[in-house]
């Protein structure tokens, strides 16, 4: 077999797209702000994708139907006020190894660059070692014109604890896109502990991006109903750990779950 | 030298024939019900397949020859009151790497296509991580249209706890089956602790099996017996184990062997 | 590059020769046997193997001058009483993935098969886990009749103990050889400990090679010389692990060095 | 994509250019070499190369600018008083698989055929795991020839620790260099403990170099002002270290950083 499959469901006619990707990683932020995004406005399944650089499994759902692990490509033209064509990737793995990575995300770029896409949104998580309260979210562009338009939209450039370097999708996306396809890019990474999925940090993310595709009214109900219930479950699971340690220790104090 | 080499020793001519994968996995369910099945109705070998996804080495038999390492497939004109041709796949090894595990399904599927098969049946185990009484066959399908004749075939489909994942052969021969070659496929999982090779769940899966192709008569005295003999065994094990932790634990009692 | 450059020096024209393989391995039984037999005939080099799957590094003599890991594959007519031509393949590794040990020996296959090749010889170890006083040389082949012919040269088939797996080049020169290139071939395993180089072992393979090839006259002195720096090594190894265990230790009693 | 994209930015036209490299290895000595020498004769970046061999990651600057991880080869014509034209490698990984050494390097090989290299310079640490007072540079060659001209730029061939094995991108240029390529090449290495980047290695490393090129007015202050930093930081791990111990030990005792 050829060692990605993509299997077009429809090829969408689409201007000047812009391209978000959010695959699973650090707290599955990008996942996460990808698939809300993807039910908010309502978007297309286009493709899947199929590869030997995908985990050799079936997923099955609760009435015992499987299907093979894959990537999606969705696409929705004229989003939000400014009216903008998007392609949203998500999936259920990304590439296992360095070549699965590389050549997968080659893949994205390519078709990308045939459907007219000239910027990319890679959305992700950053991983801060201990627990975030008001997750602020990260940014890494591709060119340093892109900065002050990321930094009007809430978008942090640290530049006493910059992100050395971004590992995977998210990262190739705007390294390889810039410099073998000359797109521009900008990775969103929402703090968050690294500990859980993170529907918070994704929240924060897809704020950042909402103001880039004008999307003013975008629901973050179903994103903020996920974060309490990983809230609740994060607390019971500090409660047992101060339990068993036999202190008696203020949530507040706590910033680290070992 | 190709990455897969498939020797034919015959090509035969078979009508719509279903297509049976026993590879060696989880307590060797599979493996085991496939071997009894090509015994029971005297399946012919007619293609052994050499492969760098397997592990490069020879099996010595007792008498000191050697042979590589292969996969093996068998088929059967007109079997069971259905008078259906059967191909079953067994072998020495699955693919060891992902990429392997792909490629060597792809090409088994692809050659089943060529031979006019469009149900896959694929045997395995399901690890339970605990002694299991009575097992049951739990199963994955393609398609929820499969899901009836199943269950009346006694095939288990726990909506508590569902398969989440099912990986390797098993797995990649439905999704694959599906996706690329829209084929039809259900995978039989025999329970079992996952601790011993178990051939009583390996009867268990061959006699739903033998509903579906109507082998009413399939004698299982040879995997009795090595049901015995591996129940034996595990019993052994079971009183060493109790007979160093000083206490005096009935049979009954134990569902877990550490 | 390509994943296998064999750099010929030669062409020799060979009748029927036989081929030998000793590379490293168990005890390094089969390169310590190739190489002894290689000097002691005045084999020829002609041909130099460099490959992907050897490791990516230059060995360094001790005068400063380095050189690519390799394989090297010598050749002589017209040898020992039977007047046979020989092929002796050595090298400094073998292949370091599954997919590095199929395609080399294959590519060696290949060559072979076009010089005339239809007999094997695969020299090496089989690790015994203790120490051996009187190795014996175990036998695994490609075809029941030429068992007979190998027990007249002293190889032991162990029906009690058979050699269940030869994995590496000594195993997949046997398994492709005969399943792909219809080649006969023998593999010959000096028991050895599998703690230390074996040039005790490796005399022990050679005697019985060179009755398949009518060098009744082959010195051993160099390989007896290495033996017994080996077995004074040993020994001193021995005796600092007894005396760290206070105890008083016969060398007869030890068969384990831990 | 392909495995390897060499991306020109121009293409220098070079009269027998030497070939110098300083990939990231054993306290980074060759990295460091390679990167002061390209600034200090204003060295100009001709080719920048990405591959799937090299992790799949983007690299982000401190104002949060990210770039692809590549290598980069840099040249400069009629350097110091031998006039001598040179190209220099280096880079922010090596490639990450044996694989990937052996087709990285053979294409670095290949691209300075064609520009008519006959002399490669692999530069590098020779990791001692004990603090070095006086670093020495140790050498490998491709053939003995080479060996007066090194030792009488200070080159040592220590026939009592010679170097058994050089592995990674120094040691293959030199062996594929001379196997394939019919190159010469010298392997300097600088004496360093292995577990700090060591400017001062690099420094003594560099300044044999420059008596190959004739470059006697080498500028070494920004080497020495990093090694100063390095030594500073070493002194201060040091005493942490003996702090815990509660010892009092002197300096010059140390040869050894556990």
């Amino acid at each position: 077999m050829d060692d990605i499959i993509i299997n077009f469901l429809e090829k969408p006619e689409l201007e000047n797209p812009i391209f978000i990707e959010g695959l699973p990683g650090v707290g599955n932020v990008g996942k996460l702000a990808a698939e809300h995004l993807i039910d908010e406005i309502d978007a297309i399944l286009f493709a899947e994708i199929y590869s030997i650089y995908l985990p050799p499994q079936v997923l099955v759902d609760e009435d015992g139907v499987a299907r093979l692990v894959n990537n999606q490509i969705y696409y929705r033209k004229n989003v939000g006020s400014e009216g903008k064509d998007v392609i949203i990737l998500t999936g259920d793995y990304q590439g296992m190894t360095p070549q699965g990575q590389y050549q997968m995300t080659d893949r994205y770029l390519k078709m990308s660059k045939e459907m007219g896409v000239s910027m990319i949104f890679s959305l992700g998580g950053y991983g801060q070692g201990q627990m975030v309260d008001r997750p602020r979210v990260l940014g890494a562009v591709t060119g340093a014109e892109l900065i002050q338009e990321a930094e009007e939209r809430g978008v942090v450039f640290d530049q006493d604890h910059p992100a050395s370097g971004i590992v995977g999708a998210s990262g190739l996306l705007l390294g390889l896109g810039k410099s073998v396809y000359d797109m521009d890019g900008i990775c969103l990474m929402g703090e968050t502990s690294g500990y859980f999925v993170d529907p918070a940090a994704a929240r924060e993310v897809l704020e950042v991006l909402a103001l880039y595709i004008g999307l003013e009214d975008l629901d973050y109900e179903a994103l903020d109903e996920k974060a309490d219930e990983v809230e609740a479950l994060a607390s019971r699971v500090l409660e047992l750990e101060m339990g068993s340690m036999g202190k008696d220790v203020k949530k507040e104090d706590l910033n680290y779950i070992g």
